[in-house]
């Protein structure tokens, strides 16, 4: 057996292919380059039993992973987070059956992680000493960190608005931080000038070709915990729009292994109204997104005017009959504290805008009586701590509560 | 097979004894109440290897667990949190087997989770309908979710220096909650007070008896995740001292049930330096502690004056040849930086407290060549955005960035 039973990079959009001992970025022809694997011999030698048996991390699937030598992988426990019932909220919302995968309980806070192990360990196998990516806060963190970790030296660029914590994380791993007063697009251009002038590899958002095989392994999980029947709906708050891609690869390859049957999932691309060029492109029916100029959102993490996956997410979404719905700050936020009152969960806010819209689709129609519904938590809540405004009473040493001061009694 | 094999509540002091269906806080005696099983019918009936197969959750040792009947078990999918190899932090500290339990990985990213979601299920038992506690943020903060999730309200009263993430959590759950312009200790006072007024149930530390068995389960799974082999050394930050109290009544019980062999592993408690009151007790070699007056440290969790369990602490330091050793802060955030640098791990001040003491117990010759050793690392650091200082360079748009910016080249 190997360890992994990968086979070759190739593109989507130009059908080039490229072998996987070098170091690589975008095709010759711009488009972002996926993985394959070795599917004949994975299907003989790999039995979904045998996953079941092991840690519990990402690294459980290490045969439909990228990196070769086991000696590469620079893990710190990531994966296999929790699928969690939410029977309280559910019942709030008129979906009886609706999870939630908490993202939270990474390495680093959010589901970035996932794309940092597997684009680190990969990148350490081909060789790479220093790389440099511009980051929304918590992609950099978890790069930053599996990059210390690897001994792989990083330069991070972040918009100067990016939540505060993501800065400690990149300057507490001994990275080089740049913060940058604009959004991610303009950290990207200062990120691509200093990769053409000093040589960096570029870690950005699909121009490696292995952060979304890490992201994939949500998907992958999502069929494992429910005993490999699919869900009905899985949502992803859009951004990048890696996340989305990945679990579309996943369950595509595992229908290739004959470890899930049927139908895939619808795949709902949630976006903030203050940013949502996937939501205009697929309402118009397009292949690509446009620019979105403005944007502006209190969920950081999906504020992205345009995603170089743009036409990978749509395309997702178009395969599998899925759709694509924007989300306002206040419902995201006010949605925010009931998955906590409800569920006792402090869940991030692009989290929030996926509950949101679950609440939105199902009054709708489009999600129907007794399907089950799997939302996407990318993150732990308190990793924004500014999206939060509360007013605390403060006492005194020997002051007493008052009975009527107590909420609900 | 019975869900629990639960037997009684004990006295560690007077040896009363109570049942488990009622609501019990204290002995009449004044003590903590511990929890007692059925060790014969567990040992015949309960396997280790069987537990192996269950889910990655502190569930999986339910039988060892209070909570009699399944339905009332409140989870979020805590516990078995990742036990990661740290070979070049090790290194640099001349610690070959160095090893870190990441407490950041579990709901609310702090241990507290553990005993939170014991503690609450519990609470449902036996049908509290209200609680109140007071907390230094984190205790709060996750048993005012789980709270949230079981249906149970919760008064949580908190120091105003408090992290003001915590405050953000409780706040979000529907909690009632007050800061106090004190300590920790004062806030118990207040809380006090209110249990009496309006006969709410005290989840003060050690106030209620399951909080220590949700705790215990770390070590379990170090038991566990070491394939059953004890280590020689395991370090614990020590504010109320729950946790090292739980590792310590873990660890014998698996010595009961026959699933681990030979010595336990010395137990080491890790204060700092501005509130070290176990440190300046068992240097007295004494069997309590004295209030620390004027205490202080960045490390929030453990600013424990004076902690209810402070003699179950020093008897299980007594008994395991363990010790007991503080920190000051500018050394443990040295080593927060540390961590984060070469393990590319973002830990808690706390945690890094344990790793400043293991660097200097090698010193010391305490810990000795070749001997395995596990720290407790009991948050994430990303709650405690405030003990971070750093600078980083603002750039402009279109700015690009200058090589010699670039550290390490």
């Amino acid at each position: 057996m190997k360890y992994s039973y990968i086979s070759h990079l190739y593109c989507p959009k130009c059908e080039a292919v490229y072998d996987t001992k070098q170091q690589h970025q975008l095709c010759i022809c711009g488009s972002p380059l996926l993985v394959d694997y070795l599917w004949d011999e994975l299907k003989a030698e790999l039995k979904r039993d045998e996953v079941a048996k092991r840690q519990p991390d990402l690294w459980r699937y290490h045969e439909l992973l990228p990196v070769e030598n086991e000696k590469n992988v620079v893990s710190q426990g990531e994966g296999m987070t929790p699928l969690i019932a939410m029977p309280t909220l559910g019942a709030d919302m008129d979906v009886t059956n609706l999870y939630m995968k908490d993202e939270g309980l990474i390495p680093t806070g959010t589901f970035k992680a996932r794309g940092a192990a597997v684009g680190v360990s990969k990148a350490k196998e081909v060789g790479v000493k220093e790389f440099a990516m511009p980051t929304n806060g918590n992609a950099g963190a978890a790069w930053a960190l599996y990059g210390a970790k690897a001994g792989i030296q990083s330069t991070i660029v972040m918009p100067q608005d990016a939540p505060k914590i993501t800065r400690n994380e990149v300057a507490l791993s001994g990275a080089n931080l740049y913060l940058v007063n604009g959004l991610i697009s303009d950290a990207g251009k200062i990120v691509g000038q200093a990769v053409k002038d000093f040589g960096l590899y570029d870690v950005s958002t699909l121009k490696e070709p292995y952060r979304i095989e890490g992201k994939k392994t949500m998907g992958l999980e999502i069929a494992e915990q429910m005993d490999w029947e699919m869900p009905d709906v899985i949502l992803y708050p859009t951004g990048g729009g890696v996340g989305l891609i990945g679990i579309y690869k996943a369950l595509n390859e595992l229908k290739k292994l004959g470890w899930v049957e049927g139908d895939l999932p619808r795949l709902v691309a949630v976006q903030a109204t203050g940013c949502a060029p996937i939501v205009k492109a697929w309402q118009e029916n397009k292949n690509e997104s446009e620019f979105w100029v403005n944007s502006s959102t209190q969920a950081f993490g999906i504020n992205v005017p345009k995603a170089l996956g743009d036409f990978l997410v749509l395309d997702a979404i178009y395969k599998t009959q899925g759709c694509a719905i924007a989300i306002d700050d206040q419902a995201m936020l006010a949605e925010q504290a009931k998955v906590a009152r409800l569920e006792g969960s402090f869940i991030c806010p692009e989290g929030a805008a996926v509950f949101a819209a679950i609440r939105q689709l199902q009054k709708e129609g489009w999600i129907k009586e007794g399907e089950t519904v799997v939302a996407l938590n990318t993150g732990a809540g308190i990793k924004y701590p500014d999206t939060v405004n509360i007013e605390v009473p403060t006492l005194e040493k020997g002051d007493s509560i008052e009975r009527e001061q107590i909420a609900g009694n």
